[in-house]
């Protein structure tokens, strides 16, 4: 039995009811619900469904189920209503004020967020994650002239996810560079990452966190050590320093979080929006 | 001049204002505005900065903007209401409710949402996008025994960044394969991959869509001939038939949508939650 469960309903993939969902629950201690998403419910039957599966779970658990739901068509939210539980959509309650301030009908029509209406944004998304591919770590091509930012940063700092995410989320070239033993023992960057200097931003880590990331990675030897460790980010901190490179420590961050404080320290535009 | 700006203002990084902003926005027609997002008003001072720029905006245009925003902490929603604009802020609306539902106190803190709280979540998410990146056309790696689903598609449907987002997203492994010309003379998929057949998942596109992405990579030649297109579209087709392996269209859809309903249509558990 569970305690309570929370649904994020959609007449799409549900990433905002999920996104706004998530943003909501977590202001609260007991957030240790049991999550289901139902997207796609472009349908009476579908909704029917929904329907079903919310009165379900509202008698299975000790509480009745919170639902959030972004459903454009007022048909589909009238039978989602039917079910037990709280309901939240954002529709019901922005849509009238906006219709007021805008002097116009909304559509009511679903897909339009996140359709593929606008090819460009889809060309640039794939654009920018082919980009990040092709620059990551030492990867082949360094059309570093082409980057909108460069991250830098030791093995394991959280470089390739991070461009891979600005690519996907904001259609942001972004590459990135291991900072290499070499660059350690000299104190120096290489010339071709100098010349770009305006573009570069570090990655730092606490010990701690990076060793713990390291060993998933491989268990034994000197990648993981604990003086490897504090011997990398202490070098890395020097040249940030040296070369006036600003930088974020990562650790308390989620991968959405330091792309977007990326882009809000460093003014890069982003190519696309969500 | 502008006729309309929207502002996305949030104490994180804004991606939940956005997304919310978006899909109300996209109801109407003449949704042209100029957007602005200004995340992490986290003090007095970054709301009064909000609110000169949103004044700015209001003084500029002819209209005045409209303001979404997910700030947790009331003292920053009470200054941001200051400024000049139709505001909409989901805390506002959505949090009273809740609170009367579970009985608590929600705690006014921002950041709990995107956090770090949850280090495994992380962790998930970089091992998932480290498989996707290893398991990436012809990838040097072949787990296919650890995928959770294989993208199987010709080149440039769009499998490289679905499973990049799968991963960063939902911390699903995703691993893909291209179809070759091997596998269009033979009419058969390798045998390494038909011992996998039940995490098959096929990605069709219109020949229109592929001839002009891949066009955008090489111009001339082949690759991009209306001939070839149509050849490696009619092969692939006939190879999902033969092995019962389900596809999607991705021509209408965004990298959201295509992750999303593969979840949906294969029931593929996402280990992360956004």
């Amino acid at each position: 039995m569970n305690e309570r469960t929370v649904f994020f309903l959609s007449d799409q993939t549900g990433v905002t009811a999920e996104t706004l969902g998530h943003s909501l629950i977590t202001q609260f201690d007991s957030h240790e619900y049991r999550q289901v998403t139902l997207p796609f419910i472009d349908s009476d039957d579908k909704a029917r469904e929904a329907v079903k599966k919310i009165d379900e779970a509202a008698e299975a658990d000790s509480f009745r189920p919170i639902v959030f739901s972004t459903l454009v068509q007022p048909e589909f939210r009238q039978i989602v209503k039917q079910a037990h539980g709280l309901h939240l959509d954002i529709f019901d309650v922005f849509l009238e004020p906006l219709e007021i301030e805008l002097e116009q009908k909304p559509a009511h029509e679903s897909g339009r967020a996140h359709g593929m209406s606008d090819i460009n944004a889809y060309m640039k998304r794939i654009e920018a994650t082919n980009f990040a591919l092709a620059n990551d770590d030492g990867g082949v091509s360094r059309n570093y002239e082409m980057a909108d930012v460069i991250l830098v940063g030791v093995s394991r700092s959280g470089k390739t996810p991070t461009c891979l995410y600005l690519a996907l989320q904001y259609g942001v070239y972004a590459a990135n560079y291991p900072l290499t033993e070499e660059d350690f023992e000299t104190g120096k960057l290489p010339d071709f990452l100098q010349q770009q200097n305006h573009k570069l931003y570090g990655l730092m880590i606490a010990p701690d966190r990076l060793r713990q990331i390291r060993r998933e990675r491989r268990p034994m030897g000197k990648y993981s050590s604990a003086q490897q460790v504090r011997y990398e980010l202490r070098e890395a901190e020097k040249l940030f320093k040296r070369y006036g490179i600003p930088h974020i420590d990562t650790t308390e961050f989620s991968i959405e979080e330091i792309s977007s404080r990326i882009l809000d320290s460093t003014g890069v535009d982003r190519r696309v929006r969500p």
